[in-house]
Protein backbone atom coordinates (compact mmCIF):
# COMPACT_ATOMS: atom_id res chain seq x y z
CA UNK A 1 0.00 0.00 0.00
CA UNK A 2 1.63 3.37 -0.83
CA UNK A 3 1.60 6.46 1.51
CA UNK A 4 -1.25 7.98 -0.39
CA UNK A 5 -3.68 4.98 -0.52
CA UNK A 6 -3.16 4.86 3.85
CA UNK A 7 -3.76 7.95 4.21
CA UNK A 8 -7.03 7.65 2.09
CA UNK A 9 -8.21 4.50 3.79
CA UNK A 10 -7.02 6.04 7.24
CA UNK A 11 -9.58 8.85 6.57
CA UNK A 12 -12.65 6.16 5.01
CA UNK A 13 -12.11 4.26 8.69
CA UNK A 14 -12.38 7.60 10.44
CA UNK A 15 -15.24 8.85 8.50
CA UNK A 16 -17.12 5.60 9.28
CA UNK A 17 -15.94 5.85 13.13
CA UNK A 18 -18.09 8.94 12.56
CA UNK A 19 -20.98 7.60 11.42
CA UNK A 20 -21.04 4.63 13.49
CA UNK A 21 -20.70 6.95 16.24
CA UNK A 22 -23.86 9.01 15.54
CA UNK A 23 -25.66 5.50 15.13
CA UNK A 24 -25.31 4.76 18.60
CA UNK A 25 -26.51 8.27 19.93
CA UNK A 26 -29.54 7.74 17.94
CA UNK A 27 -30.24 4.46 18.99
CA UNK A 28 -29.82 5.40 22.21
CA UNK A 29 -32.47 8.78 22.17
CA UNK A 30 -34.35 6.19 20.24
CA UNK A 31 -34.57 3.92 23.09
CA UNK A 32 -35.39 6.98 25.28
CA UNK A 33 -38.32 8.09 23.22
CA UNK A 34 -39.82 4.49 23.58
CA UNK A 35 -39.15 4.16 27.49
CA UNK A 36 -40.03 7.98 27.90
CA UNK A 37 -43.58 6.90 25.99
CA UNK A 38 -43.81 3.49 27.52
CA UNK A 39 -43.27 5.19 30.59
CA UNK A 40 -46.26 7.07 30.12
CA UNK A 41 -48.67 4.30 29.13
CA UNK A 42 -47.69 2.11 31.46
CA UNK A 43 -46.98 4.33 34.64
CA UNK A 44 -43.93 2.50 34.59
CA UNK A 45 -41.64 4.51 36.84
CA UNK A 46 -38.12 2.12 36.48
CA UNK A 47 -38.55 3.04 32.69
CA UNK A 48 -39.07 6.70 33.28
CA UNK A 49 -35.94 6.33 35.40
CA UNK A 50 -33.91 4.58 32.28
CA UNK A 51 -34.34 7.29 30.27
CA UNK A 52 -32.97 9.93 32.48
CA UNK A 53 -29.88 8.25 33.47
CA UNK A 54 -29.21 7.55 29.50
CA UNK A 55 -29.01 11.13 29.04
CA UNK A 56 -25.81 11.01 30.37
CA UNK A 57 -24.41 8.48 27.83
CA UNK A 58 -26.23 10.88 25.15
CA UNK A 59 -24.41 13.79 26.21
CA UNK A 60 -21.18 12.17 26.52
CA UNK A 61 -21.72 11.28 23.16
CA UNK A 62 -22.33 14.64 21.99
CA UNK A 63 -19.33 15.79 23.13
CA UNK A 64 -17.49 13.22 21.41
CA UNK A 65 -19.00 13.32 17.96
CA UNK A 66 -18.32 17.21 18.02
CA UNK A 67 -14.59 16.33 18.76
CA UNK A 68 -14.61 13.82 16.24
CA UNK A 69 -15.75 16.19 13.38
CA UNK A 70 -13.08 19.13 14.22
CA UNK A 71 -10.56 16.10 14.67
CA UNK A 72 -11.54 15.38 10.89
CA UNK A 73 -11.36 18.84 9.90
CA UNK A 74 -8.08 19.56 10.95
CA UNK A 75 -5.95 16.95 10.08
CA UNK A 76 -7.98 15.22 6.99
CA UNK A 77 -9.17 18.32 5.57
CA UNK A 78 -12.04 16.55 3.80
CA UNK A 79 -13.86 18.29 0.94
CA UNK A 80 -16.83 18.19 -1.47
CA UNK A 81 -19.14 15.48 -0.36
CA UNK A 82 -17.16 14.42 2.66
CA UNK A 83 -16.95 18.00 3.99
CA UNK A 84 -20.67 18.42 3.51
CA UNK A 85 -20.93 15.27 5.58
CA UNK A 86 -18.59 16.40 8.16
CA UNK A 87 -20.90 19.53 8.15
CA UNK A 88 -23.84 17.69 8.60
CA UNK A 89 -22.91 16.11 11.73
CA UNK A 90 -22.27 18.80 13.34
CA UNK A 91 -25.75 19.90 12.74
CA UNK A 92 -26.79 16.16 13.39
CA UNK A 93 -25.41 16.03 16.66
CA UNK A 94 -27.22 19.00 18.10
CA UNK A 95 -30.29 17.89 17.30
CA UNK A 96 -29.68 14.25 18.86
CA UNK A 97 -28.68 15.81 21.78
CA UNK A 98 -31.76 17.84 21.94
CA UNK A 99 -34.22 15.37 21.26
CA UNK A 100 -32.45 13.06 23.93
CA UNK A 101 -33.04 16.70 26.56
CA UNK A 102 -36.95 16.25 25.18
CA UNK A 103 -37.19 12.53 25.98
CA UNK A 104 -35.40 12.97 29.38
CA UNK A 105 -37.69 15.75 30.16
CA UNK A 106 -40.64 13.71 28.61
CA UNK A 107 -40.05 10.66 30.82
CA UNK A 108 -39.53 12.92 34.13
CA UNK A 109 -43.86 14.63 33.50
CA UNK A 110 -44.69 11.22 32.84
CA UNK A 111 -43.52 10.24 36.62
CA UNK A 112 -44.88 12.98 37.95
CA UNK A 113 -48.42 12.33 35.87
CA UNK A 114 -48.53 8.44 37.35
CA UNK A 115 -48.69 9.88 40.94
CA UNK A 116 -52.40 11.71 40.40
CA UNK A 117 -55.45 9.28 39.42
CA UNK A 118 -55.98 8.15 36.46
CA UNK A 119 -58.30 9.87 33.88
CA UNK A 120 -59.80 8.94 30.85
CA UNK A 121 -57.11 10.19 27.89
CA UNK A 122 -58.43 13.12 26.45
CA UNK A 123 -56.21 12.95 23.55
CA UNK A 124 -54.09 10.75 21.21
CA UNK A 125 -51.11 10.44 22.44
CA UNK A 126 -49.95 7.49 21.09
CA UNK A 127 -50.16 8.59 17.72
CA UNK A 128 -48.10 11.42 17.84
CA UNK A 129 -45.66 9.56 19.53
CA UNK A 130 -45.74 7.32 16.95
CA UNK A 131 -45.63 9.48 14.33
CA UNK A 132 -42.93 11.54 15.42
CA UNK A 133 -41.01 8.20 16.30
CA UNK A 134 -41.59 7.00 12.20
CA UNK A 135 -40.12 10.59 11.49
CA UNK A 136 -36.87 10.17 13.41
CA UNK A 137 -36.30 6.68 12.19
CA UNK A 138 -36.79 7.44 8.31
CA UNK A 139 -34.89 10.64 8.67
CA UNK A 140 -31.77 8.53 10.28
CA UNK A 141 -32.47 5.76 7.81
CA UNK A 142 -32.16 8.23 4.94
CA UNK A 143 -28.85 9.62 6.92
CA UNK A 144 -27.27 6.10 6.96
CA UNK A 145 -27.99 5.05 3.48
CA UNK A 146 -27.45 8.86 1.73
CA UNK A 147 -31.60 8.32 0.57
CA UNK A 148 -32.36 11.78 -0.63
CA UNK A 149 -36.01 10.99 -1.50
CA UNK A 150 -36.57 9.01 1.76
CA UNK A 151 -35.66 12.79 4.07
CA UNK A 152 -37.48 14.51 1.50
CA UNK A 153 -40.60 12.52 2.29
CA UNK A 154 -40.12 12.99 5.87
CA UNK A 155 -40.11 16.62 5.20
CA UNK A 156 -43.61 16.22 3.73
CA UNK A 157 -44.84 14.52 6.94
CA UNK A 158 -44.02 17.04 9.28
CA UNK A 159 -47.75 18.94 9.04
CA UNK A 160 -49.11 15.88 9.93
CA UNK A 161 -47.63 16.01 13.58
CA UNK A 162 -48.55 19.31 13.42
CA UNK A 163 -52.01 18.69 12.76
CA UNK A 164 -52.33 15.88 15.20
CA UNK A 165 -50.80 18.35 17.91
CA UNK A 166 -53.37 21.29 17.10
CA UNK A 167 -56.33 18.28 17.42
CA UNK A 168 -54.50 17.59 20.89
CA UNK A 169 -54.25 20.80 22.03
CA UNK A 170 -58.00 21.63 21.85
CA UNK A 171 -59.20 19.16 23.49
CA UNK A 172 -56.92 19.29 26.21
CA UNK A 173 -58.15 23.11 26.28
CA UNK A 174 -61.82 21.88 26.75
CA UNK A 175 -60.76 19.34 29.50
CA UNK A 176 -59.35 22.06 31.31
CA UNK A 177 -62.16 24.45 30.80
CA UNK A 178 -64.75 22.01 31.94
CA UNK A 179 -62.49 21.00 35.49
CA UNK A 180 -60.69 23.04 36.87
CA UNK A 181 -59.57 19.89 38.53
CA UNK A 182 -57.87 18.58 35.22
CA UNK A 183 -56.09 21.74 34.77
CA UNK A 184 -52.19 20.61 36.04
CA UNK A 185 -52.57 17.23 34.69
CA UNK A 186 -53.82 18.02 30.83
CA UNK A 187 -50.97 20.75 30.74
CA UNK A 188 -48.88 17.89 31.57
CA UNK A 189 -49.96 15.99 28.81
CA UNK A 190 -49.88 19.36 26.34
CA UNK A 191 -46.54 19.34 27.38
CA UNK A 192 -45.35 15.90 26.52
CA UNK A 193 -47.79 16.22 23.00
CA UNK A 194 -45.68 19.51 22.42
CA UNK A 195 -42.37 17.69 23.17
CA UNK A 196 -42.96 15.15 20.64
CA UNK A 197 -43.89 17.36 18.28
CA UNK A 198 -40.51 19.33 18.32
CA UNK A 199 -38.96 15.75 18.06
CA UNK A 200 -41.06 15.63 14.45
CA UNK A 201 -39.07 18.86 13.69
CA UNK A 202 -35.61 17.83 14.66
CA UNK A 203 -36.24 14.98 12.13
CA UNK A 204 -37.19 17.25 10.20
CA UNK A 205 -33.82 19.23 10.64
CA UNK A 206 -32.00 15.90 10.18
CA UNK A 207 -33.40 15.49 6.90
CA UNK A 208 -32.97 18.79 5.75
CA UNK A 209 -29.08 17.93 6.52
CA UNK A 210 -29.52 14.53 4.78
CA UNK A 211 -30.92 16.44 0.97
CA UNK A 212 -28.12 18.77 1.52
CA UNK A 213 -25.39 15.91 2.29
CA UNK A 214 -26.68 13.91 -0.56
CA UNK A 215 -28.14 16.65 -3.74
CA UNK A 216 -25.91 19.46 -2.52
CA UNK A 217 -28.77 21.76 -2.01
CA UNK A 218 -30.36 23.43 0.61
CA UNK A 219 -34.25 23.25 1.40
CA UNK A 220 -34.60 24.94 4.50
CA UNK A 221 -36.69 27.52 4.17
CA UNK A 222 -38.76 25.93 1.47
CA UNK A 223 -41.61 26.99 3.05
CA UNK A 224 -43.76 29.69 3.82
CA UNK A 225 -42.02 32.52 7.01
CA UNK A 226 -45.61 30.99 8.99
CA UNK A 227 -45.05 27.20 8.14
CA UNK A 228 -41.62 27.50 9.14
CA UNK A 229 -42.42 29.48 12.50
CA UNK A 230 -44.88 26.98 13.40
CA UNK A 231 -42.62 23.88 12.63
CA UNK A 232 -40.20 25.56 15.60
CA UNK A 233 -42.38 27.09 17.89
CA UNK B 1 2.90 41.69 -0.65
CA UNK B 2 4.10 38.02 -0.63
CA UNK B 3 1.22 35.49 -2.33
CA UNK B 4 1.64 33.54 1.24
CA UNK B 5 1.02 37.39 2.96
CA UNK B 6 -1.83 37.95 0.21
CA UNK B 7 -3.70 34.33 1.10
CA UNK B 8 -3.59 34.84 4.99
CA UNK B 9 -4.86 38.63 4.64
CA UNK B 10 -8.08 37.10 2.17
CA UNK B 11 -8.51 34.50 4.88
CA UNK B 12 -8.83 37.64 7.73
CA UNK B 13 -11.30 39.10 5.65
CA UNK B 14 -13.30 36.27 4.79
CA UNK B 15 -13.24 35.33 8.47
CA UNK B 16 -14.46 39.00 9.44
CA UNK B 17 -17.37 38.75 6.39
CA UNK B 18 -18.62 35.89 8.78
CA UNK B 19 -18.88 37.29 11.44
CA UNK B 20 -19.85 40.19 10.52
CA UNK B 21 -22.77 38.50 8.57
CA UNK B 22 -23.54 36.60 11.96
CA UNK B 23 -23.49 39.63 13.67
CA UNK B 24 -25.98 41.25 11.41
CA UNK B 25 -28.48 37.93 11.86
CA UNK B 26 -27.93 38.58 15.90
CA UNK B 27 -29.19 41.68 15.43
CA UNK B 28 -32.31 40.76 13.70
CA UNK B 29 -32.77 38.23 16.27
CA UNK B 30 -32.52 40.61 19.13
CA UNK B 31 -34.74 43.23 17.23
CA UNK B 32 -37.52 40.70 16.69
CA UNK B 33 -37.63 39.60 20.31
CA UNK B 34 -37.98 43.56 21.47
CA UNK B 35 -41.12 43.86 18.15
CA UNK B 36 -42.64 40.97 19.42
CA UNK B 37 -42.37 42.29 23.78
CA UNK B 38 -43.75 45.20 22.39
CA UNK B 39 -46.51 43.57 20.11
CA UNK B 40 -47.74 42.26 23.24
CA UNK B 41 -47.26 44.84 26.42
CA UNK B 42 -48.38 47.21 23.70
CA UNK B 43 -50.75 45.69 21.49
CA UNK B 44 -48.97 46.78 18.68
CA UNK B 45 -50.17 44.44 15.13
CA UNK B 46 -47.25 46.45 13.19
CA UNK B 47 -44.85 45.39 15.43
CA UNK B 48 -46.25 42.05 15.11
CA UNK B 49 -46.22 41.77 11.53
CA UNK B 50 -42.57 43.49 11.24
CA UNK B 51 -41.32 40.33 13.85
CA UNK B 52 -43.04 37.78 10.75
CA UNK B 53 -41.83 39.73 7.83
CA UNK B 54 -37.93 40.02 9.32
CA UNK B 55 -37.81 36.04 10.08
CA UNK B 56 -37.25 36.13 5.86
CA UNK B 57 -34.25 38.01 6.30
CA UNK B 58 -33.27 35.66 8.74
CA UNK B 59 -33.59 32.58 7.17
CA UNK B 60 -31.82 33.30 4.34
CA UNK B 61 -28.98 34.75 6.26
CA UNK B 62 -28.91 31.47 8.27
CA UNK B 63 -28.27 29.51 4.86
CA UNK B 64 -25.46 32.05 3.73
CA UNK B 65 -23.93 31.85 7.55
CA UNK B 66 -23.87 28.12 6.65
CA UNK B 67 -22.66 28.45 3.09
CA UNK B 68 -19.82 30.73 3.81
CA UNK B 69 -18.39 28.50 6.72
CA UNK B 70 -18.42 25.35 4.26
CA UNK B 71 -16.48 27.49 1.68
CA UNK B 72 -13.98 28.63 4.32
CA UNK B 73 -13.79 25.08 5.32
CA UNK B 74 -12.89 24.31 1.85
CA UNK B 75 -10.79 26.86 0.26
CA UNK B 76 -9.08 28.20 3.59
CA UNK B 77 -8.76 24.52 5.53
CA UNK B 78 -8.24 26.74 8.96
CA UNK B 79 -6.61 25.27 11.59
CA UNK B 80 -6.61 25.77 15.49
CA UNK B 81 -8.99 28.65 16.76
CA UNK B 82 -9.89 29.89 13.13
CA UNK B 83 -11.50 26.40 13.08
CA UNK B 84 -13.03 26.22 16.29
CA UNK B 85 -14.07 29.62 15.09
CA UNK B 86 -15.89 27.94 12.20
CA UNK B 87 -16.83 24.90 14.00
CA UNK B 88 -18.81 27.23 16.07
CA UNK B 89 -20.19 29.90 14.13
CA UNK B 90 -22.03 26.81 12.57
CA UNK B 91 -23.80 26.13 15.82
CA UNK B 92 -24.15 29.69 16.75
CA UNK B 93 -26.08 30.04 13.32
CA UNK B 94 -28.67 27.50 14.12
CA UNK B 95 -29.59 28.58 17.55
CA UNK B 96 -30.11 32.20 16.15
CA UNK B 97 -32.05 30.99 13.21
CA UNK B 98 -34.20 29.18 16.19
CA UNK B 99 -34.92 32.35 18.05
CA UNK B 100 -35.87 34.20 15.30
CA UNK B 101 -38.88 31.44 14.50
CA UNK B 102 -39.18 31.60 18.65
CA UNK B 103 -39.83 35.44 18.33
CA UNK B 104 -42.29 34.72 15.36
CA UNK B 105 -44.48 32.40 17.23
CA UNK B 106 -44.23 34.93 19.94
CA UNK B 107 -45.41 37.84 17.73
CA UNK B 108 -47.79 35.58 16.62
CA UNK B 109 -49.55 34.60 19.92
CA UNK B 110 -49.73 38.33 20.77
CA UNK B 111 -51.54 39.24 17.82
CA UNK B 112 -53.92 36.64 18.88
CA UNK B 113 -53.79 38.07 22.59
CA UNK B 114 -54.33 41.16 21.17
CA UNK B 115 -57.94 40.19 19.90
CA UNK B 116 -58.72 39.21 23.37
CA UNK B 117 -60.08 41.55 26.42
CA UNK B 118 -57.03 43.15 27.91
CA UNK B 119 -57.14 41.29 31.97
CA UNK B 120 -55.06 41.88 34.76
CA UNK B 121 -51.44 40.53 33.78
CA UNK B 122 -50.66 37.46 36.07
CA UNK B 123 -47.29 37.48 35.35
CA UNK B 124 -44.18 39.28 35.40
CA UNK B 125 -43.33 38.74 31.36
CA UNK B 126 -41.31 41.90 31.00
CA UNK B 127 -38.80 40.63 33.98
CA UNK B 128 -38.55 37.36 31.57
CA UNK B 129 -37.91 38.76 28.78
CA UNK B 130 -35.99 41.33 29.98
CA UNK B 131 -33.46 38.81 31.51
CA UNK B 132 -33.75 36.67 28.08
CA UNK B 133 -32.66 39.47 26.48
CA UNK B 134 -29.82 40.01 28.83
CA UNK B 135 -28.41 36.93 28.26
CA UNK B 136 -28.49 36.54 24.74
CA UNK B 137 -26.87 40.80 24.39
CA UNK B 138 -24.14 39.38 27.30
CA UNK B 139 -23.56 36.15 24.77
CA UNK B 140 -23.18 38.02 21.56
CA UNK B 141 -20.92 40.71 23.26
CA UNK B 142 -18.87 37.60 25.06
CA UNK B 143 -18.43 36.04 21.16
CA UNK B 144 -17.96 39.36 19.57
CA UNK B 145 -14.93 40.08 21.88
CA UNK B 146 -13.88 36.23 22.53
CA UNK B 147 -14.39 37.10 26.15
CA UNK B 148 -14.89 33.81 27.81
CA UNK B 149 -15.24 35.29 31.69
CA UNK B 150 -18.81 37.25 30.10
CA UNK B 151 -19.95 33.89 28.50
CA UNK B 152 -19.21 31.95 31.63
CA UNK B 153 -21.23 34.38 33.84
CA UNK B 154 -24.31 33.79 31.13
CA UNK B 155 -24.13 29.92 32.01
CA UNK B 156 -25.22 31.12 35.55
CA UNK B 157 -27.86 33.29 34.68
CA UNK B 158 -30.07 30.51 33.21
CA UNK B 159 -31.35 28.86 36.42
CA UNK B 160 -33.09 32.75 37.31
CA UNK B 161 -35.31 32.61 33.94
CA UNK B 162 -35.99 29.14 34.79
CA UNK B 163 -36.81 30.04 38.59
CA UNK B 164 -38.87 33.07 36.95
CA UNK B 165 -40.50 30.77 34.27
CA UNK B 166 -41.45 28.03 37.23
CA UNK B 167 -43.03 31.19 38.88
CA UNK B 168 -45.30 32.61 35.96
CA UNK B 169 -46.21 28.81 35.42
CA UNK B 170 -47.40 28.43 38.86
CA UNK B 171 -49.21 31.80 38.32
CA UNK B 172 -51.01 30.92 35.46
CA UNK B 173 -52.06 27.47 36.45
CA UNK B 174 -54.02 28.95 39.26
CA UNK B 175 -55.73 31.82 37.14
CA UNK B 176 -57.03 28.65 34.71
CA UNK B 177 -57.99 26.70 37.95
CA UNK B 178 -59.79 29.80 39.30
CA UNK B 179 -61.89 30.99 35.97
CA UNK B 180 -62.01 29.01 32.88
CA UNK B 181 -62.76 32.07 31.00
CA UNK B 182 -58.98 32.50 31.70
CA UNK B 183 -57.41 28.88 30.39
CA UNK B 184 -56.74 30.48 26.82
CA UNK B 185 -55.22 33.59 27.55
CA UNK B 186 -52.92 32.14 30.10
CA UNK B 187 -51.95 29.07 27.95
CA UNK B 188 -50.91 32.00 25.33
CA UNK B 189 -49.12 33.70 28.25
CA UNK B 190 -47.54 30.20 29.32
CA UNK B 191 -46.27 29.49 25.88
CA UNK B 192 -44.49 32.84 25.32
CA UNK B 193 -42.78 32.81 28.87
CA UNK B 194 -41.77 29.27 27.74
CA UNK B 195 -40.32 30.71 24.56
CA UNK B 196 -38.57 33.22 26.39
CA UNK B 197 -37.38 30.60 28.67
CA UNK B 198 -35.92 28.63 25.35
CA UNK B 199 -34.59 32.06 24.21
CA UNK B 200 -32.13 32.08 27.48
CA UNK B 201 -31.15 28.16 26.47
CA UNK B 202 -30.06 29.20 23.11
CA UNK B 203 -27.94 32.08 24.55
CA UNK B 204 -26.86 29.79 27.25
CA UNK B 205 -25.67 26.77 23.98
CA UNK B 206 -23.96 30.16 22.24
CA UNK B 207 -22.29 31.29 25.30
CA UNK B 208 -20.91 27.58 25.61
CA UNK B 209 -19.57 27.51 22.41
CA UNK B 210 -17.76 31.14 22.72
CA UNK B 211 -16.12 29.32 26.25
CA UNK B 212 -15.38 26.56 23.74
CA UNK B 213 -13.64 28.83 21.34
CA UNK B 214 -11.54 30.68 23.61
CA UNK B 215 -10.52 28.40 25.70
CA UNK B 216 -10.76 25.21 23.38
CA UNK B 217 -12.69 23.67 26.91
CA UNK B 218 -15.86 21.67 26.02
CA UNK B 219 -18.59 23.27 29.10
CA UNK B 220 -21.44 21.66 27.87
CA UNK B 221 -22.57 19.23 29.99
CA UNK B 222 -21.18 20.24 33.42
CA UNK B 223 -24.70 20.60 35.33
CA UNK B 224 -26.45 17.74 36.32
CA UNK B 225 -28.92 16.13 33.59
CA UNK B 226 -31.87 16.98 35.47
CA UNK B 227 -30.78 20.72 35.24
CA UNK B 228 -29.79 20.05 31.65
CA UNK B 229 -32.97 18.36 30.66
CA UNK B 230 -34.73 21.58 31.88
CA UNK B 231 -32.90 23.76 30.64
CA UNK B 232 -33.94 22.50 27.10
CA UNK B 233 -37.50 20.96 27.77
Amino acid sequence: MTTHEHIVKQFDVELQDLKNKILRMAAEVEGQIRDAVRALQERDGESARRVVRKDVDVNLLEMEVDENCIRLLALRQPAATDLRFVAAALKINTDLERIGDLATNMAERAEALAASPQLLPAIDLDRIAHEAQEMLKDALDAFVYSDAAKAERVLERDNVVDALFLTAFKALVEAMKQDSAQVERSLGLMFIAKHLERIADHATNISEMVVYLVRGTDVRHRFSVEERAHRHE
